[in-house]
């Protein structure tokens, strides 16, 4: 294919950096010991897992100690909220109480939980996908052990407000979960100022190889584990340590901190010359929250009497990478439950377009996106 | 460090065969896309995932519909033994049988599924680590859901008789899973004539990566996913794929097959030589089977009065890299329950030495190490 290659899904995926893949060699070559081997070998594969720990931990104003690696964003979302209510499953607290726009790895999780005993209690979002965190108080209880609400959505980029919600949590005696894997590295997040107990995040979103994610659990929260065996994590997490892929991700976190305020500031340039583009096609019309609470790296439109996948398909033959709702439900022909939630029609729905920005995109990817928008 | 570098610790992890990094790395490089995407990115790794899985199915004699990627052998192990036995929640067979020397990702899964309500025998093995079917005849009854054996032991390398194993298990109307994370690559196995129902792999035991594994489960097994999320992987493993992993088990599995008679036949020398050389030195001891029933990678000693840990610390500071045990109980305190089981003492255990070979060592290696220990 000689057509131009531009890359805009990156909600669903991203390009690793150079300086990731170049961290990681080393561990995909000569230092491939087990951390846990007592030999020199294992002794520089626990150094690097040491280090990477750091800078995790770093990234999110925590200890290393609170940092958790696992395979991704769905095992941190499902270890949160499934190892940390059966840690509460004999007190008198066995409610969830999330959202109907969270990610299915937390849906799902709490449908488990469901099936162990749990109640789950999901509330709606207003039409920009915003979460009132009076709309928490009114739902909370005596009975609620853990309070799961992401950081941005993954498909409107709806950034909620989860210093405000993690207080109402509090104040309830529940803890705070937060499904970051969309907006770590792209939103200011102290876990320490806002109030978090855990906090989920992934490695392909960030720059990062796929395989790898971390959860941040603060000290002296509750949480047993979900999986079983070695002990690796301290207990919270067996299985050999994927020491590539966590070599990789502490060193996409340094980097996201150390360039973030400078690449917000570029992909919410780019994100609103996107946006002006597009709302000058013919029945185009901006999904989700306008101004502040929308995510730096996410546009979702949808257009009257248009259908999402065939534009995705006739922008992939134009070399253009973009996705319908999002990439978790992209072969699906069901209308996404997160615009259904914001109280689109599903003919509003199957007409979704979501266009996603890495700090690698330019000028020049915007003004191709453009013109072959114009064209088709 | 000036010093040789010889790695005997291959039970505990191996290095990445070229081949193997070389595939994975357009997929760590420019083809990043996420399988689930529409277009041409998420064309292409979808397409790498699906010639992965049948080079994964051809290794064990299966269909590529009966692979399911994990981050690893725990998670598979996890995966059959959890989600096999929850599947059949509501029967009356709510045992699983297994041996005491299985790996901490089996015996601690079989705990979790005591917690849950199931019961769990496990079977004491001879002093060379083998379990006689007679024995698991024995144990079987009407109410056994999954007998679980391993293909080969960890720590001092003994070959079950899984095909004997699963016929008795099959006699009962149980299924048999079998955890090969050792035995895959180094003993011929073949799912179909094997009779297994599930089998779990481990991608860094065999020159693949670190963070990738797949379960092997016959068509129409009942089985229900551990983890909750998008739905990857036929809903039984949610989380986006991680697909340079995949790609490197792939390879892994087919560049082991393509040299697996010729690998075990210079892996079996070397073992012999090395179970020479260390039996002319005073007070050594072999740990486990003698002749055919010993995978062709593994070594197992003990020395009278010795302390397998401070070898250990001695042959790195020489360059040499060994176990005591095994790897997952690398940094442990406590004699092996696996030593233990086959009926040493605490003493003898706390003395036990791994030297564990891959495809890559060499009759230098061997000789390094005589010379090596003679001086020690």
């Amino acid at each position: 294919m000689t057509t131009r290659r531009v890359y805009f899904d990156n909600s669903a995926t991203t390009r690793m950096a150079p300086e990731v893949l170049e961290s990681m060699m080393p561990f995909l070559t000569d230092e491939y010991g087990n951390p846990s081997s007592v030999h020199y070998m294992g002794n520089a594969a626990a150094a690097a897992l040491r280090k990477a720990r750091k800078q995790v931990a770093d990234s999110l104003g925590c200890l290393p100690s609170e940092i958790t690696f696992t395979s991704g964003g769905t095992e941190s979302d499902n270890l949160a909220l499934i190892g940390g209510s059966m840690a509460c499953k004999d007190s008198s607290r066995k409610r969830i109480v999330t959202t109907a726009i969270e990610h299915e790895a937390v849906l799902e999780a709490c449908e488990e939980l469901k099936r162990r005993g749990f109640d789950v209690t999901i509330l709606g979002v207003d039409k920009e996908g915003y979460l009132d965190p009076s709309v928490l108080d009114d739902a909370m209880g005596e009975d609620v052990c853990i309070v799961s609400v992401m950081a941005a959505n993954n498909v409107v980029g709806t950034i909620e407000d989860i210093s405000e919600l993690s207080k109402v949590a509090h104040e309830h005696g529940a803890l705070f979960h937060t499904d970051a894997v969309q907006g770590y590295t792209k939103m200011k997040i102290d876990v320490k100022k806002d109030g978090i107990d855990m906090l989920a995040l992934s490695g392909h979103k960030i720059h990062a190889p796929k395989g790898i994610g971390a959860l941040y659990v603060k000290s002296n929260t509750p949480i047993v584990p979900i999986n079983f065996g070695g002990g690796q994590e301290r207990g919270l997490r067996s299985s050999t340590e994927n020491v590539p892929g966590i070599v990789g991700l502490g060193t996409a976190a340094e980097l996201a901190m150390s360039t973030m305020d400078e690449d917000i500031k570029k992909m919410t340039k780019l994100r609103d010359e996107i946006i002006d583009d597009m709302l000058k096609l013919d029945g185009a019309h901006l999904n989700g929250p306008t101004g502040k609470r929308r995510l730096c790296n996410n546009t979702h439109f949808r257009f009257d009497g248009g259908r999402g996948l065939d534009t995705v398909i006739r922008l992939s033959k134009e070399g253009i990478a973009v996705s319908a709702a999002s990439a978790c439900s992209a072969g699906s022909t069901e209308p996404s439950y997160v615009l259904t939630s914001l109280g689109l029609s599903p003919e509003q729905c199957m007409s979704a377009l979501r266009i996603s920005l890495s700090r690698y995109n330019t000028e020049d990817d915007v003004r191709y996106l453009a013109e072959v928008m114009r064209r088709i």
